[in-house]
């Protein structure tokens, strides 16, 4: 489901192969042939394969009783609860679904869905119940002398947890069994991935339901007191290393000697780990060692070690990734983070600035989508509904260096050809040296406008800043040509952003 | 609160005290002089107060002003909850409340059960708009066909998402965040033993309900999962020793040389830790190696090693103690067993049966009380209401064997004297030949009985029965004087049972 490569030793050659992302797909496929030689190098006959990734094909009707045969176990398992519990049921559960493939699942869940709900016919019943009880005011007593009870208040109380048992669904109480098995938990996170996938072609209020339980369980279970800390390191298993290669989503790794110059001197990679889930990094950071705060993505993962490890007084967080998308919602990255600067902290005492070196991933969207509204408003006149939407995107003087880089015959507006030159997919703008110096200032002011005042309900519109400033940290600096990848160029003009973390 | 012992250097040599039972009291205080030699040879200055103990006296005045900021601290915390958490405020609220003696810690509860509870008004408002929706009878559409969805539908699902979340009452929310917090989980463990002494005392239905959230929220956020197993050995530190011997409560340990001998060669003992409770263990088990199933106590106490580990046959599981009075009700034990069994069938493949020695905490109260009502009906004749009670507890020649034991003189019935023997507090007649051997037939036979029919709401009446078939255990023996301590004479008339765990 993550396109992790599977390599098998083929007609005298290694050959790789990647899995069919059958379940979820959320995560790169990035089975580059320039990996094969380090795996051949590592003597590495096999990768396994994700856990929930699909056969390849299955017979129709095979599928069907399967199932129907899923269906069956699932309802055998909710009803045996108050016994103690049949595992070998539940595994054998696990085993038919993952033989299914997308469209099956798919099925499967929306019995979940619908028919693994909440009794509403008991639910109302309490409620009717509740409603007939006498509410006592109180919180006007003088509650701190109170040593007797009420029968009203016991009555209360005892509905009120009847009501919170009849409203968690029979799904929910499959999921506890679930849990408590081996490999239960990741077998729940990719199903949840699986859901979804689901959703995105079949939006239906029973699957956002089972979605929204399954995040609030995932919330409790995964309490940040159960996550274990562990520093990768070039002596850590090829397998988990491998892994660490195919997740990586800030700033992709090439193959595992581009891994290995990440985890050496001057640098570091921290990953949350549950012990539920031996072996698979639920998030992870890198850090670069630095004297002074960097600004340029390029320097630290291309550079020579930034500096002795004995002078540097900043750790700066370059990569941060979520490995499962079936845990999209639960917080992990906060207090890996935190933890992180815990503990370098105590290692190394003269490491003083803890920041960030982050995308922003959201910039040239907001920022095109901007100069496009302004380019219609200027052509389409002085109507009211337009001057509503017309703002001065430029300063006077930004404009007249602009229109000083325009080719001769050239007469669109300033506003207009910003656009062209931003929008164009090779990007020549970042090379020629009159119109770098004409984007420059209005690039970061609008930058700075966008990550520091964009919202969207109350939280700031950029993920990345959202994810930070809510997490406690503040912004600190802008750095032009911060990223001069593609990636980079495409997604905010090849600015970068340092937020600070002080705790 | 546990009575954990605290030593400290005065007048030149080390003297024992226990600290007060400020808070819980519900472990066994057993600090003997016994102990002291051993503490004073191991140099151990001081053992960590336990954190809940309250402070000797305070001012009331002083106290008042406590329980007033305890009080808004609390109102604080849970309406912060939306932004990030004031970890200093929780750090405060959780110092103040351990300055606080029980009577108003007491006080501080209701308020926290009475004040911190659900949004009665709220929670009334969604049921009313609940009610208004129609139901859709989901049941009986073909739902696998379902690919489209109902806005009733999604109006229902988000109603009781609502709901739910208007059922979580304010105190929960404080609790979660509380837990987030490092030694949060410890603090709200022995908060729970608070709880339990005050129901004692006070048995609102207000405290009721608190004690039942807080064992929900313990019961997910301690998930097997994230327990750690540790092998307890005489390598741990002294302070963790200690605590085995002051927690242990089937077999009470005299002092540190008695532990050492349950740790050294054909003994195991493991706990189950977890990491957000470090150097804590929550419950463990004591295990000895033998060759065949033994069915003596004290053999495996104080027997030497009862044989080598290389023939053993069997692990015998011969006591298992819950630590944490704040837990009760969690079910750790069962996954220790079972994890325990599972690891020492790898280790040791030639040990092929994993067997209990337990004790039958609950059989002479049974029995004495069985006795009594025999001795009643038969001296108040035969009249209509007694007839239903009366029973034949003894076999003709079983009744000829007892009476063969009476002193010249005494014309007591068989039953009567039986009930006399046995609840003597000397218990004499386990050092009478003769009484040993009228009373082994039916004993054993009653026993049985209790053991295997005895049942309160359908499981069985022993505790420690239920609590091991529950787990999926059978009874494999019943021993005659298994148990010869005073203890084991009074609950179960020398009687010990051995369960089979065959996983």
């Amino acid at each position: 489901m993550r396109g992790i490569m599977r390599i098998r030793l083929g007609g005298g050659r290694f050959r790789a192969t990647a899995t069919a992302a059958g379940a979820s797909g959320a995560a790169p496929n990035k089975s580059e042939l320039g990996k094969q030689p380090f795996m051949a190098q590592f003597g590495q006959g096999s990768v396994e394969p994700p856990s929930n990734s699909a056969p390849a094909m299955l017979d129709p009707r095979h599928s069907e009783r399967l199932l129907k045969k899923v269906s069956m176990l699932m309802h055998e398992a909710v009803h045996m609860r108050n016994s103690s519990l049949p595992n070998a049921t539940l595994r054998q559960l696990r085993e038919d679904y993952l033989m299914l493939n997308m469209d099956y699942r798919q099925r499967a869940l929306i019995v979940l869905g619908t028919q693994f709900g909440v009794d509403r016919k008991r639910l109302k019943g309490l409620m009717q119940h509740y409603m007939t009880l006498n509410s006592v005011g109180n919180t006007e007593e003088t509650i701190e002398d109170k040593t007797s009870d009420s029968g009203i208040d016991a009555a209360h109380y005892r509905t009120e947890r009847d009501l919170r048992a009849a409203l968690v669904p029979l799904s929910s109480r499959l999921f506890e069994q679930m849990n408590g098995q081996v490999g239960g938990l990741k077998f729940l996170v990719d199903l949840r991935a699986d859901l979804k996938t689901a959703l995105l072609k079949n939006n239906l209020a029973s699957l956002r339901a089972l979605d929204s339980d399954l995040q609030g369980l995932f919330a409790t279970w995964l309490s940040p007191a159960c996550l274990e800390l562990h520093r990768i390191t070039w002596n850590d298993a090829a397998c988990l290393l491998e892994k660490i290669v195919t997740y990586e989503a800030v700033h992709p790794i090439t193959n595992l000697y581009d891994l290995k110059r990440r985890l050496g001197t001057g640098r570091r990679c921290f990953g949350y780990f549950h012990p539920a889930m031996p072996g698979e990094p639920l998030v992870f950071i890198e850090v670069a060692l630095t004297k002074g705060i960097e600004g340029s993505a390029q320097k630290v993962l291309f550079g020579e070690p930034p500096c002795d490890e004995a002078v540097a007084d900043c750790a700066l967080f370059y990569s941060i990734t979520s490995t499962q998308p079936g845990l999209k919602g639960i917080e992990l990255g906060n207090f890996l983070i935190k933890r992180v600067v815990h503990l370098l902290r105590q290692e190394m005492p003269e490491v003083q600035n803890f920041v960030t070196l982050s995308p922003i991933p959201g910039f040239m969207h907001w920022l095109l989508a901007k100069l496009a509204t302004q380019c219609h408003v200027q052509k389409s006149g002085d109507k009211s509904a337009n001057s509503k939407l017309s703002e001065k995107l430029l300063f006077p003087e930004e404009e007249v260096k602009l229109e000083a880089c325009r080719d001769e015959g050239n007469s669109k507006g300033p506003v207009e050809f910003m656009y062209d030159v931003l929008s164009s997919a090779e990007h020549e703008w970042a090379s020629s040296e009159k119109l770098l110096e004409a984007l420059r200032p209005p690039l970061l002011r609008l930058c700075a406008r966008y990550i520091l005042q964009e919202k969207k309900r109350g939280a700031a519109l950029d993920p990345v800043t959202n994810f930070h400033v809510r997490n406690g940290a503040s912004v600190e600096q802008l750095n032009w040509m911060g990223d001069t990848s593609s990636k980079g160029l495409a997604a905010s003009a090849g600015l970068m952003v340092n937020y600070r973390y002080r705790h």
